[in-house]
């Protein structure tokens, strides 16, 4: 077949793969479904938060005014007038030199506008009661709308949700979300020489641990992984397992048949569907140059190394970045020694973070670039820009954590 | 009720919580379910990884002596003795002055110790190829057990699985793992103003905030959350459902009940269960001192603050130390201004994270702390201690990222 070599620089295959990468779609779910869920759209309060004003001490609601100037040698006398009930309207209105008992969460009565704790008042018989210490207006009171207000933007598209904005958004009277649905992501491990995780390898077979690895990597995006079955190197198996990977999901990741062998029949079968696009071959990155892209119709076929740290590597940068709805979380730190590379290429390198002395550290996991453990041991990654021969002991990196 | 008050320092309610709380249960569940899940014990590998010496790169098997001294305008010629394919045994033997071919990952024949990429060498007829740069011993192969050994702690007891983990343990054959089982827990609101989410409060009346935040913030620590209705403050009423609650779950949280009011019926109901025992009642904390924990056999009863804010805040701090199965997440980070605490209790200050000029600040986010919008404008939290009696601009604070 036709096939032949389009290796892109890494800027140029992430931008192709986002392009190409199928549209977000939009689900509305229940608020209490949401945790970790991300926002489509922009979030607007449909109602002042609190809905009145509201107490956020026991004590005796006042005009702050009946109390300027007392101290615990003068206090201000005040007329008891009964009681604002929990979760009941204040029906009663203060006149000047009244005030009334209000517990925390209260609604302010009228003619009132500050609230003075418990522990600086005396109750002086049924109607009476003493304040030893001045309130300021609006000193322990939420005032209506001041957490959020009546049409405020709460959150803007692209939101993760946390515990604590899904509370907020209760607050609010809100029961329901819209949010990215997760993608359905196929994954199809390719090889003659790939068995089973549970099955024990003759020499020379290898253990289908991208199906593993790639699929919680999907999972860790947010989105739906769907297994397939181990395929041999031949087109029309393979031919097979794709149609039936492209009817049933988003994309499909395929890994192992995309190295520039004898057996790549890969890229022959892919660019046999009928409106299919290579959009590249090749990415100058290290690890990872064997990775291909090809739009099928609508939907895309992201082909992987078959070495599995590769693999892992090369979803990390250009599978997640279209894939997840948030970006990756980022930590700058010290490089720990000087880091050569070769220009002419994208490096991404392993790191360990620790902390030490007031100074983050980033350590460069090196070692082979096969090794399964070093993956392991990393907490992020760092890039070498394909201008950059490669970064200084000590100079400031942004790390990407897994 | 002979209702006292037992005010604990914040270490002693966090130990005296941890000490109570139920033992985290082991199960054994499938390898690819186990994203995000903890390790029980310590992972021994079974076998060597790899299980055979294998190249890294598509090229020739080599003695390396073989190749000493050649270079570009000197090359080795090597008789070319038929190839290793992929997924097979290499069951020739090379003989000095002899090579063969050998794809990326291909098992190393005997007589070999090295592999040269096939770029440095050329094809001269059928049965000689030419070398052009001298391979070092084991240079491009990885050895036996060279990634992780037979017998090798990959991992110990308490490790959170990622991708490339599940990967590392797919590589050796392991196919399940063991975990901590989710907990239990049940969340149960009470209070007479407190009504449904999706309600529209009357005045005096608050939307059920407590659920959706803490059964969010329990998935969030890896536990499975079981929502309760709403129950009023009466102590049948109230006894009934901590009856279910307890027998249904390993922890129950409860909110809106434990203030000193004069509603307060919770602790009564608690301490009216045979072999009841009241931990603490009341921590010397901002926000939320009025926390309560009563263990009743060997479950454990927390009641929370009623106002969202203060009992989300005491659940990332008393509740989620012992509940999630790995620590809290900490960065370090420059605090951007001074924080005055009162000395003899502990602060908890949400704080928002920015990255500015090469340092990481902390900005407290200060104002009322009823405020819900604060706690989702922040990324982290931080502890001002018992003693401390604040911090200073500039000092270096840890946040614990929320």
């Amino acid at each position: 077949m036709g096939e032949f070599l389009k290796v892109v620089k890494y800027d140029e295959a992430l931008q192709k793969i986002k392009e190409h990468f199928p549209a977000g779609q939009v689900e509305e779910i229940p608020l209490l479904e949401a945790f970790n869920r991300v926002s489509t759209e922009v979030v607007l309060s449909p109602e002042p938060l609190p809905a009145f004003d509201r107490t956020t001490v026991d004590g005796y609601a006042v005009d702050a005014e009946d109390t300027f100037g007392c101290s615990e040698s003068l206090p201000a006398f005040l007329d008891l007038k009964g009681e604002v009930k929990m979760g009941e309207k204040a029906d009663l209105t203060l006149q000047p030199g009244e005030c009334c008992w209000i517990p925390t969460g209260g609604m302010l009565p009228e003619g009132s506008n500050a609230a003075v704790m418990v522990e600086y008042t005396e109750k002086l018989g049924e109607d009476t009661v003493l304040i030893y210490r001045p309130a300021g207006p609006w000193e322990n009171i939420m005032q209506k709308g001041e957490d959020i207000a009546e049409g405020q933007e709460v959150f803007p598209p692209g939101k993760k949700m946390r515990p604590q904005d899904i509370g907020l958004l209760a607050s609010l009277g809100i029961t329901s979300l819209k949010v990215f649905k997760p993608y359905n992501i196929g994954i199809i491990s390719t090889g003659d020489e790939i068995i089973a995780v549970g099955d024990k390898p003759q020499i020379g077979q290898i253990r289908d641990v991208n199906s593993y690895a790639l699929a919680t990597a999907v999972q860790a995006c947010g989105s739906n992984p769907r297994i397939y079955p181990i395929v041999q190197d031949q087109f029309q198996v393979l031919k097979k397992a794709v149609t039936r990977g492209l009817e049933e999901n988003d994309v499909l990741l395929m890994s192992g048949g995309s190295s520039v062998g004898i057996k790549d029949v890969t890229i022959d079968v892919l660019l046999s569907f009928p409106d299919s696009e290579l959009l590249f071959h090749g990415i100058a990155v290290k690890p990872g140059k064997p990775t291909l892209a090809v739009r099928i119709g609508k939907k895309l076929v992201i082909g992987l190394p078959g070495h599995p740290v590769s693999a892992l590597m090369m979803y990390y940068i250009v599978c997640a970045p279209a894939l997840r709805f948030t970006p990756a979380v980022e930590i700058e730190a010290f490089l720990s020694m000087n880091l050569p590379s070769q220009a002419g290429r994208d490096d991404f390198v392993p790191v360990k973070l620790v902390y030490d002395n007031g100074r983050r550290i980033a350590i460069p996991l090196l070692g082979k670039s096969g090794l399964m453990s070093i993956l392991s041991l990393a907490d992020a990654y760092i890039h070498i820009e394909y201008e950059q021969q490669g970064i200084k002991q000590d100079d400031m990196v942004t790390a990407y954590i897994f």
